[in-house]
């Protein structure tokens, strides 16, 4: 048996850094997927005694005994139900953690080794101990601000839920999940993504699961129906960043300059909500002048961006170049480096951008904002 | 009899544009000078009965005789007092237009017309229709946002009053002016730069006059006395720009998103507060932190100009050059263009900088900030 799913990443539209600080946060789903194909082999056929992931755009492949697993997980230990997500324990994330470090993963992708930690805890957690091979491939840059460890765990998720789901009704090409199905595969998917971030806002993978766009203010998420299509210009500066370190500059400088800071967070907050009210507006304003509305939100949002110290010369250098093109930029996620998000309004032809950015030694994704969520296809 | 004045430029260190809709601004002199050198010629003398204007840096003299003067401006209409400075009536401006249009000045210089109306306005207005020889140098750029026309008419009227003021004590060198001068100065230049400007703040002439800093809010004007030298890479982008279309634009913006453009004004307001604190501290918190503070609050009022919309790819080109030499800059005056404070914290050495900005095709100057007003040497 066969299944395959897929999900999204996300970019976030307005807000981040200013979220933190209580103003409200926008992120959307794009059309670029983490894809999963889960092979659950026949009783009677080889390798049926092992559990194997395939990186198959990194080019790792991990592997073990069921044995070995059931060896190191207690299994008894564990309260285990499909249908009620837990949170990987301290003690089971230890085990977890000795059955990752006997893969030896390179020095150099040591960090993928959450993601992993990750996989092994939704597999026995919603499989058992079972053998199977899943394959992972991915049209996201890893670590770069697009979701992709959430797009990860909500497509293994809505894999491992299907085929343990017999019921489910099969259908041709990819379909998405009922509303039951998407809660229980978001809230695993969270539990997949504490493991690979700590503390997560829980907004990666509402946004990977449900797909369209969504509101988060104060731990709060609001799901949005979006009435226009919107496209994007991902650009990847390729500069690493740490987010933590980011996000810390942001507090300090929020209690080194209180009352100018604040107003930054309230502009942050009127701009997303700007944003999330034109994007859900059915009123009668031109389309043109939505996505006017938009580009200057973008700028606006991108220039607070800065005031909180978050830039860095590569985003600029981006902003640059799409502004001789004469479209708006801003950064998208933790900053520092990382992605930037370019609107591409109705019959923008980006060639000439895209070239001179990619010339410059960027990525370039174009990308449609606020598709679908998690789909499978069995 | 030569009498010689100089009177400096200005910077807005934090608060342009935001300033049109309330908020705080702080203006800073820089020790950039326009020198005004006055010979009043000997009864006896040779061309005696001409009034000679010559703009030394530009290259042009313009000439008039004092007869054609007379017969076109209305002396006796004019209610002449210099110890009252007035306004020149629309009347008056016309006749003086016509004075100007007689010079032929050359198309590409045009924008001098109202300067030279300035001229012959506070020329007549304080020393009435005598003959003289004006030289005009100036270590200021033209039009760029650093106060060369304010600068102009202080320097102008400083000697203008100074000669006319038989009981002016004589001193070696430069020696500034007592209060009540500087009073009567400062409002002659503003008439002055009404001419120019058309509606002028007040805050070019008033730096000007007085030196130091200016706290500048809703149309009040409050000197402040600054506890701390300052040093600033002065960077002229070179590109002209149309400063009403930009205080246009942001107010566009702003009636656009209400919101979210209130509190960015918000925001620039605490940080000029701040700023001027900080200036005038006479605390312990150590000079270096006071830099350090200062670099901070320069690039936060950068980021806000940006989200109004005022920055300009030049004004980017500069910023992401001293970002890479660890410096802050924001823009200063009208933006799209024009010119770009670096601040230089105590021991830098800007060669290198300085350097590469000259490079990209940019004119640097460094100055001291917050030094002398109007000065004169009889």
């Amino acid at each position: 048996m066969e299944v395959k799913a897929r999900a999204p990443g996300k970019i976030i539209l307005a807000g981040e850094h200013a979220v933190v600080h209580g103003s409200t946060a926008v992120a959307a789903a794009i059309d670029l997927y983490t894809y999963v194909t889960l092979r659950l082999p026949l009783q009677s056929a080889e390798n049926n005694d092992k559990l194997t992931l395939h990186l198959k755009d990194i080019g790792l492949e991990f592997s073990w005994s069921l044995a070995r697993i059931k060896e190191a997980i207690s299994y008894e230990s564990r309260n285990l139900c499909r249908s009620t997500p837990a949170s990987c324990s301290e003690e089971t994330l230890k085990s977890i953690a000795i059955l990752v470090e006997e893969q030896n993963i390179p020095e150099a992708k040591i960090w993928l080794s959450s993601g992993v930690s990750t996989f092994l805890w939704l597999y026995t957690s919603i499989i058992g101990f079972n053998p199977a091979t899943v394959i992972i491939t991915s049209e996201l840059p890893y670590g770069s601000g697009l979701g992709s460890s959430a797009a990860f765990s909500v497509a293994l998720t809505a894999a491992l839920l299907t085929s343990s789901n017999p019921n489910k009704t099969r259908g041709d090409g990819w379909s998405s999940l009922d509303e039951t199905n998407l809660e229980l595969l978001n809230k695993w998917a969270f539990e997949g993504e504490k493991i690979i971030h700590g503390k997560p806002s829980g907004i990666d993978n509402t946004v990977s699961a449900y797909g369209n766009m969504i509101k988060f203010c104060s731990g709060e998420i609001t799901r949005l129906q979006s009435n226009m299509p919107l496209r994007m210009l991902i650009t990847n500066t390729r500069v690493g960043r740490n987010t933590k370190a980011l996000v810390t500059g942001v507090s300090e400088r929020a209690a080194r300059h209180p009352n100018a800071m604040s107003s930054v967070f309230n502009a942050v907050d009127s701009i997303s909500k700007e944003l999330a009210a034109i994007i859900q507006s059915k009123d009668t304003i031109s389309f043109t002048e939505k996505e006017e509305s938009i580009k200057e939100l973008m700028e606006m949002n991108q220039g607070l961006l800065q005031s909180m110290g978050v830039s860095h010369n590569s985003i600029e250098t981006v902003i640059q170049t799409t502004t001789k093109h004469k479209l708006a930029s801003k950064l998208t996620g933790a900053g520092g480096g990382g992605c930037v998000l370019t609107l591409l309004p109705t019959g923008t032809v980006a060639d000439k951008v895209v070239e001179e950015l990619k010339s410059s030694g960027f990525q370039c994704f174009t990308a449609s904002i606020g598709g679908n969520g998690a789909q499978i296809c069995v």
